[in-house]
C-alpha cells in the first residue's frame, strides 16, 4: 500500500461515495469495497419497480464515479482504487477485513458504509410469499412479477378459466415513503398503462391496497402533508388499510391483524429495513436496531480508527436522550462527508485537535405519489404538495442524480411518460 | 374466437411483427405469441453486450406496439391480441398449437416466426464454457462475464496474486457480422473505458481474439469490404486467427484445428445459428439446416393454412437451384409481411387466385467495427466502407429502431458514448 495511509471504505452507497468524495486531495490510498460494481441511486428505485426507468437509468459504474474529470485534467492517477466483492467479517484487532472468498485487506482507518436490507420484522411468510424492495433485482423482480400475473390472468382469460381471485391486486405492506411511492407509481401504471394494455382484463379488480400498522402514512411527514397524501392515494384508486398490523403472509394473501384477508397477485413488503448483516458479523457493539453504535464523531468507541455512517449506524441524533437518526439518504451523505473529512484532517495533523462532533442538516423529506402529485417538507416549516411539491421533487432528483448521461435518460425517459401517460421499461425479466 | 378466422402468430421477432403489421386491417382475429413480453431488436444485440446501450434501449413491448395510435384514433380495440408463452409443439391435424405449460391455442391461419438458436454444431466445451450470442440475456451475461474478470484480475492484483493467464482476453469464435461487431464493440471497450477504469492491470495483456473457420471475416460482403474490414479490426487491435477451425472448448481456453490454444478469461460463441427446437418439435418436414421446408408462397406443401417466415424456416432463394435465403432480418421482415398479406388475401376473397410468389429484395447488408467504422453493402454495387459508412449504418439504426422513445434513448447514449468516449452501461448483472 506504500507508505500512504489507507483507508478502506465499504460500501459505494450514499455513505461510501460522500466519504471517498471528501478524500480525494488528501494523502491517502483509498479502496471503496462493494459487492455491486455499481452505485445505485436509491430514491428512484421505485421508478424501476413501476417501469417507469430502467435499470441502468439509476445505477451507475463505481469505477466510472471515482475516476473524475478533475483528476483526469491533473494527470495523476487518483487515490481511490475499487475492489468488488462481499465483506463477511471484520477483525478490528488486525485491523482488516475479511470476504467472503476469504480474501483480506488491511486498513489504517476503516469507513463502514454497508447500509441496509430488509426488515421482516419476523412476520410468518413474509420472506417468502412477498417482494422486498430494496436492491435494483428487487426492483426488476416487482415489475417482472406484476406483469407476469396481468399476462397469466389474459391467458386464463382467452383459455375460458376463471381468474384466480385478487391476481389483478398488488398489496403494499408499509406506508413510508417506499410504500407509498409504490403504491401511487403501480396505481397509474396499472390505471393508466396496463389497461391499454390488457383489453380483455376486467380492471375493476385491479388496483393496489396499501396496508400501514399505524393509522396514517408518511408517519414522518407533518399531519397536513400526511393527511394530503392518503386524499391523493385515494383520489387516485389506492385503497387504504391503515391502523391494522400484518399477522402473516400466505402465498396469495396478506392476513391482517384485525383478521381481515387481503387477496392479491403480487404482494410488496416496503415495511422496514435493518442493519445489514455485517453489522452483527462486525464483532462491533451494537445499538438500536442492531446498528453499530457510534459515538457523536461517528467513531466505534474505543476504535477512532474505525468511522460507521449512514444505515448501518446507530447514529446519535445529538437531542441528548439517546435518539437515533432515521435511515434516509443525507444521513448517509453528511454522514460519509464527514468521516471523510475527518481521516484526512487527523493524517494532515495526526497531533491536531479532534473534529467538531457530527451535526445532521436536515434538508427536508419529499415523497411523490404520482403524476403532479407530491409532498414536500423542510427544516424551516415549509411544505409543498400537489404539483409545485411534484416538480420541486423532480427537480431536485434529476440534479443529485449521477451522471450527466443518466440524468439525460431519466429526463427522455419522464418526458415520454409524462407526454403519453407510457410505461416503456414493462419488460419482463428472465426466461419463462 | 367469433366467427372471424383465427390467425395465430407465433413469434414477436422481425417476422411475427411483420405479419402483424400486415393483419391489422383485415377482417380475422390475430393473437401473436412469444416466450417473452418484448420485441428485440436483434442488429443492436451486440451493443448491450458491449455496454453501449442498455437492454430496455433495444428491447420494446409487445403490448405497446400492437396498440398504435392508429388503432386509437379509430377507437376501434384492434384485432391483434399478445399471449406470453412458450410454444412447445405444434398439431397441424387438430390445427393447434401446444404450449409448455399444457395449454392450447387453435388455429385457422398459422404463421411460425418461431426464430433460431445459437448453434454450436457439436464442437465439444462449446455449449459449457462459452456464452452465446442470441438473446437479451445472453448479451448481458456477455457484459457481466467481461467486467467481472477484469474486477477479479484487479482484486489479484491488489493481493499480490498472478493474473491467471489470459484473464484480460476475450476469445470470440465466428467472424460473420455478429462476431465482427462483437470484436470491434469489445475492443474499444477495453482500450478506451477498462484502461481508465482498471489503471492497475497489464493492457499490454488485454484484447480480443477474434476466429473464423474460413480465411476471411464478413464472407457475404464483397472481397474488397471484407479486406477493409480485416484491416480496420486489425488496426483496431483485435487479433485475427482465420482459416481454422475450433477442435473445442476448454474452461479459460479455445482450442484450435491446427493445434493452437487461445487462453481467453472471456469466450463467446458467434458462429452461427440454427433453427429454435419448434421446428422439429411441429411434426412438419423440414429442409436445409433443420428449418421447416416451404415453398414459394412460404406455405408448408400439404398444409396452405400454415405460413414458416424467418430464421425458422428454409426459404428458397428463387434461383431455381435449391438454395436457401439467409438467416437475415430483411428475409424475416418481407416474409411475415408476405404471409400477412396473403392471409388477408385468402380471408378477403377465398376464391380468389393465388398471390404472386414471394421474392425476396436484397436491401444490402451493414456491419459496424468500430467508432467512425463500418461497411455497407447494396445490390446496386455500391459499397460504403469507413465514416460514411458508420454513419449510414447509423442512422439506419435509429430510423428502424422501434418506438419513439427507445430512439431517443439510444441517441443519447450513443452521442454520450461518442463524446466521452465512455460506455456507460456497464453494470455486473446478478448477486455475487
Amino acid at each position: 500500500m506504500g507508505p500512504r495511509p489507507h483507508v478502506v471504505i465499504v460500501g459505494a452507497g450514499f455513505g461510501g461515495i460522500g466519504a471517498a468524495h471528501a478524500l480525494r486531495r488528501a494523502d491517502v490510498d483509498v479502496t471503496l469495497v462493494d459487492a455491486n460494481n455499481y452505485h445505485l441511486f436509491q430514491p428512484l428505485l421505485y421508478q424501476v419497480a413501476i417501469a417507469g426507468l430502467d435499470a441502468d437509468d439509476i445505477a451507475y459504474p463505481v469505477r466510472a464515479i471515482i475516476r473524475t474529470p478533475r483528476r483526469r485534467r491533473r494527470g495523476a492517477p487518483g487515490n481511490v482504487a475499487f475492489r468488488l466483492g462481499r465483506v463477511s467479517a471484520i477483525e478490528p484487532g488486525n485491523r482488516q477485513i475479511i470476504f467472503a472468498d476469504g480474501g483480506t485487506l488491511v486498513y489504517d482507518h476503516l469507513v463502514l458504509a454497508a447500509g441496509a436490507v430488509t426488515n421482516t420484522f419476523g412476520v410468518p411468510g413474509a420472506d417468502t410469499n412477498a417482494l422486498g424492495m430494496k436492491t435494483l433485482r428487487d426492483a426488476l423482480a416487482i415489475r417482472s412479477a406484476l406483469l407476469r400475473r396481468f399476462e397469466q390472468a389474459a391467458a386464463d382469460v382467452a383459455a375460458g378459466r376463471p381468474l384466480v381471485t385478487g391476481s389483478l391486486r398488488v398489496a403494499i405492506v408499509g406506508g413510508g415513503p417506499t410504500g407509498v411511492e409504490l403504491a401511487g407509481g403501480l396505481q397509474e401504471l396499472i390505471v393508466r398503462v396496463l389497461r391499454r394494455d390488457f383489453p380483455t382484463l376486467p380492471f375493476d379488480e385491479a388496483g393496489i391496497t396499501l396496508i400501514e400498522a399505524t393509522d396514517r402514512v408518511l408517519g414522518t411527514f407533518t399531519p397536513r402533508l400526511t393527511t394530503k397524501a392518503a386524499r391523493m392515494l385515494e383520489r387516485m384508486g389506492v385503497e387504504l388499510a391503515l391502523g391494522t398490523g400484518v399477522a402473516g403472509i400466505d402465498p396469495g394473501a396478506v392476513v391482517l391483524a384485525d383478521g381481515r384477508r387481503i387477496e392479491a397477485g403480487s404482494i410488496i413488503w416496503a415495511a422496514g429495513i435493518k442493519a445489514g448483516p455485517l453489522a452483527a458479523a462486525s464483532g462491533l457493539p451494537l445499538g438500536r436496531g442492531g446498528r453499530i453504535a457510534v459515538d457523536e464523531h461517528l467513531q466505534v468507541p474505543g476504535h477512532p480508527e474505525i468511522f460507521v455512517v449512514g444505515d448501518v449506524a446507530a447514529t446519535l441524533d445529538g437531542n441528548g436522550n439517546g435518539g437515533v437518526l432515521p435511515q434516509v439518504a443525507q444521513v448517509a451523505i453528511q454522514g460519509g462527508r464527514y468521516a471523510g473529512r475527518a481521516i484526512a484532517a487527523t493524517v494532515a495533523a495526526p497531533t491536531g485537535p479532534p473534529p467538531a462532533p457530527f451535526r445532521y442538516k436536515d434538508k427536508g423529506s419529499m415523497a411523490t405519489i404520482g403524476r403532479h402529485a407530491a409532498v414536500s417538507q423542510f427544516p424551516n416549516g415549509l411544505s409543498l404538495s400537489g404539483p409545485i411539491g411534484w416538480a420541486a421533487w423532480l427537480g431536485l432528483h434529476l440534479v443529485y442524480l449521477i451522471g450527466f448521461r443518466n440524468r439525460l435518460n431519466v429526463l427522455v425517459n419522464w418526458t415520454w411518460n409524462y407526454v403519453t401517460y407510457d410505461h416503456a421499461s414493462r419488460l419482463i425479466d428472465g426466461d419463462m
